[in-house]
């Protein structure tokens, strides 16, 4: 008997799972909330495009949830500890962390733990937008090759322009970090002990779609370019890395001390860091000519497209990488900014209701047909991060008369993020990632079977779901069995590994023709509203409506 | 002393107002709301467009509100209902009534009581949409003249648009009808005594403005153009009338069975029947110059202009009518569909509060600056009376993030009715009509500060407000007493009545120059909006955009 651990680092708390490589039966589980800031997420009341994290919770989560979900494990009568043989992380990112010399995180120091630009910058920080443009502006100046492999267009999510906005607003930390982890790699090297940055393994999934790191420039960007955005950015790419690595390298062997903590075999292999959603594909079942969707407060889709073939760069897809998910293969990101966050803040905010009223109107919206309403979306409420990669658009909402009641705007909204999946969907199509299967992962796919049908409708594609409603941690576990290898009772591939430890829900959700007929209809008036509100559309002259509303926001909120 | 009544017919109530010609002192007043239906309204749950009234109402109301108001009034010591030397009604418009040859409305014979067909049909029923549009179409073709005094399109809320829809969706009520009169009509007949609808004094007011009337083509549409629209309107014109007047002529005198009820001389002047906001206007001062806005659940804004000049066709422009508003001057009228009607809806139907919601909400965004948002909404709820005529158009919010708040919202909502207003003011302006002061009327106008504020500082006008809070019933009273003359203790003309019996109140909202900057850009934004959805930018591509979701949504609710 052979076991591995996954361990997911999600927006506002850590889970471990403990797995059976044999076959993917999960044997303990623990979650641990973040304990600091709001959910876990440290805000700032004056600018809400800040969110930080303080990475005291993640050593914290890290010994709790692994203990707690060991002891569970531990009640079944065939595991021990001692048969755990790899541990694998995934997180949140871009989520990047500055760290001293000794690769602790400022953070920790008391001299910065007050200072919110010294905690690790959460992947839904925006507050670096204004670099973010000008990375774009100066990488088509100079490094066009830079931005083909990013869809054209660098986000403020992304890891150098968060570095540059620290460097901007916060330059004592900037002068202070001896260099910036990404949270993916940084959780792997704690548990490896691993006390020098240099020396920390740094996945490709985070470093090819975050940092601009391709093997075709010799990894980062070079110091030029770096120096053109601030000359005191150049010469930290020397503390960085020089190379980034696929899930067939390990980030290092289990340390003593971490060993200890966790009651586990010291030397055990940890699997090389990647982000969430890949590792969630992974332990939804990628393959070649499958989508996985995992949707939850936002969305992220993931699809692989093997080495051995040419892929085009694909305008507004958020990231190609080689190796990013599965190596041996391209990994394809994309995503919507919003989802579940956009009926969140409507049933919060605007009807100021709960869990209760999401439930009300569910079963209200679900007695609809579609179009019946009226309503049209646009479910930009968080910027668009794919096809148009554009922070700086905003929500829409069109069609509503004096009878417009509230379930009628709840399933405009969830159509409005469908509508968003399908352009998804036709923009890789259109370059040619074929795509033959949908598989959803994360709670919204799991529990919102509205939802689900919603997509499939309007996608016109059989909508399946994940077996795991852990998939993350799941994807986690399998990246460990195959580094641990066959002959410890791991795997001796992905797809071997996948084959055994994951599966598909028996559930799915098929296409109504008819619904589908009228939904063709509804998504050319998307489409226009879409095409022209996001710039697509020159003549329509409306692309900088949102735009300019924001710049005269911001303008307004400097009077203060 | 003389004293004058003014009754004013609203949507949901009558309202009553005894007032003293030589000051325009108000004695009493009494309001009786309508008891049928909801608050006065006959709705169809089957068909949200449909708003009809019971004639019943009518009667009931006029005893109880003028006998309530004398009642009060006698408590003056030098108050005698001996005194009284006028009557004028203003009511709600274009509501037409189906009536037998007696003048009597079919609703109030058993036989069709319970028809809503044959009940009156108030102004904001929308069933008749295609019949307006077919109107609209054929004059177009074969009366272009017709349309160019009603702002080039035929409204759903218009007399032909009813009687025609009647006439397809209910020929048994159509067949029975003798007549079809205007309720502003109706009530001065029925206190006159009249038992033959040919006989009815028909207002310049409605005729000219809903029922395509004018001296120009001798009186109503020819029975040529009827006939193109159904063969069977054609003879009706002929039990309607051949010639409507303005306030020099009477209704007729008080009859003796009215005197007796309400307790008034017998044969006193009644004065010819308008809509309530054109009373409304005289009410409030209007004046060459003065633009009078009557803000309410929707909004009605009315110019005038000298008789001797020459007034353009105001493309988008209700209607242009001589001796509409007052005698020799061209009444000109614009509006907005639905102004407090929208907070309602977003207060009521959308966060399900009530007046303390809207309170608090109020108070919220009365905290905020122009553009602190990020938000801009069209006010097109229930569709654009002015300047696009098009019921056909529907609501639209843009710029919401996951942070938005409800009173932002509700602010967004506010500022859209006032660049609505800008828009109205802007198109009378840019057609030679000069507006040097606009006064204001209505519960709105009286009530909500911010709103106020926020007209004054996106129009960058001042923003007064009527002295009477019973602006339409004190005009019918101010048109009573003219008409009574001064030798009976009345007025020898509008002018001389105004002066003496209207005022302006002491309050009044200057605009901002700093926020009128603002509001200029984000004028300049709505104006994209409202162009290329209204479909002026024909390149933008969107104008069809709502129009095709109502036909989609129509054609669902057939499938039912």
């Amino acid at each position: 008997m052979a076991f591995t651990i996954g361990i997911d680092y999600g927006t506002n708390s850590v889970r471990a799972l403990v797995v059976r490589c044999s076959n993917g039966e999960e044997l303990g589980t623990a979650v641990v909330d973040y304990p600091s800031g709001n959910k876990g997420v440290l805000l700032d009341p004056g600018d809400h495009h800040l969110a930080r994290q303080n990475p005291a919770d993640y050593l914290l989560g890290l010994e709790k949830s692994v203990t707690a979900a060991l002891a569970q494990a531990t009640q079944k009568k065939d595991f021990s500890a001692a048969q755990v043989i790899g541990i694998g992380v995934d997180t949140t990112g871009s989520s990047p962390i500055p760290v001293n010399e000794k690769n602790i995180p400022l953070a920790l120091d008391p001299k910065w733990a007050k200072n919110l630009a010294a905690q690790c910058w959460l992947w839904k920080d925006h507050t670096s937008h204004r670099e973010a443009a000008e990375i774009t502006r100066i990488a088509a100046e100079h490094r066009p090759h830079y931005l083909a492999k990013c869809g054209q267009t660098y986000s403020s999510e992304w890891f150098w322009s968060k570095i540059w906005h620290c460097l901007n607003v916060a330059p004592d930390v900037f002068a202070a970090a001896y260099s910036w982890v990404e949270l993916a790699d940084y959780m792997p090297a704690v548990l490896a002990g691993v006390a020098d940055p240099r020396q920390v393994k740094r996945g490709v999934c985070a470093a090819g779609h975050k940092a601009l790191y391709a093997p075709d420039w010799n990894g980062l960007p070079d110091e030029e370019f770096l120096a053109k955005l601030d000359p005191k950015l150049a010469p930290l790419r020397t503390r960085l890395y020089e190379k980034a690595h696929d899930a067939t390298v390990a980030a290092g062997t289990l340390c003593a001390e971490w060993a200890k903590k966790l009651g586990l075999p010291e030397g055990i292999p940890i699997a090389i860091g990647e982000f969430d959603v890949h590792y969630g594909a992974i332990g939804s079942g990628i393959q070649p000519g499958v989508l996985v969707k995992a949707i939850g407060t936002s969305t992220c889709d993931c699809a692989i497209v093997s080495a051995d073939k040419k892929v085009a760069d694909i305008p507004g897809i958020c990231g190609i990488v080689k190796g990013a998910i599965l190596p041996g293969y391209y990994g394809i990101e994309a995503g919507q900014s919003a989802v579940g966050d956009i009926f969140n803040w409507f049933v919060e905010v605007v009807c100021q209701g709960d869990a209760k009223l999401h439930a009300e109107l569910t079963r209200e919206a679900a007695a609809m047909k579609p179009g019946q309403s009226g309503l049209l979306a646009l479910d930009w409420n968080n910027g668009n991060r794919t096809i148009l990669v554009d922070p700086r658009l905003t929500g829409l909402l069109l069609g509503q008369t004096l009878h417009t009641s509230r379930a009628e705007i709840y399933r405009a909204l969830i159509e409005a993020t469908a509508f968003g999946a399908r352009a998804i969907i036709e923009r890789l199509e259109e370059y040619g990632v074929s795509i033959r299967q949908i598989v959803c992962c994360g709670g919204i796919a799991e529990k919102n079977a509205l939802l689900m049908q919603i997509y499939a409708d309007i996608t016109g594609r059989v909508m399946q779901v994940a077996g795991s409603s852990q998939a993350c941690a799941l994807g986690s576990a399998v990246s460990a069995a195959v580094l641990a290898g066959k002959e410890k009772g791991g795997h001796a591939s992905f797809s071997e590994a996948q084959a055994k430890m994951t599966r598909i829900k028996d559930v799915s959700y098929t296409p109504n023709a008819t619904n589908h007929d009228v939904y063709n209809q509804i998504y050319a008036l998307y489409r226009e509203l879409h095409d022209a509100f996001g710039g697509v559309t020159a003549s329509a002259n409306l692309g900088q409506v949102m735009k300019k509303l924001i710049k005269i926001q911001e303008d307004q909120k400097k009077k203060n």
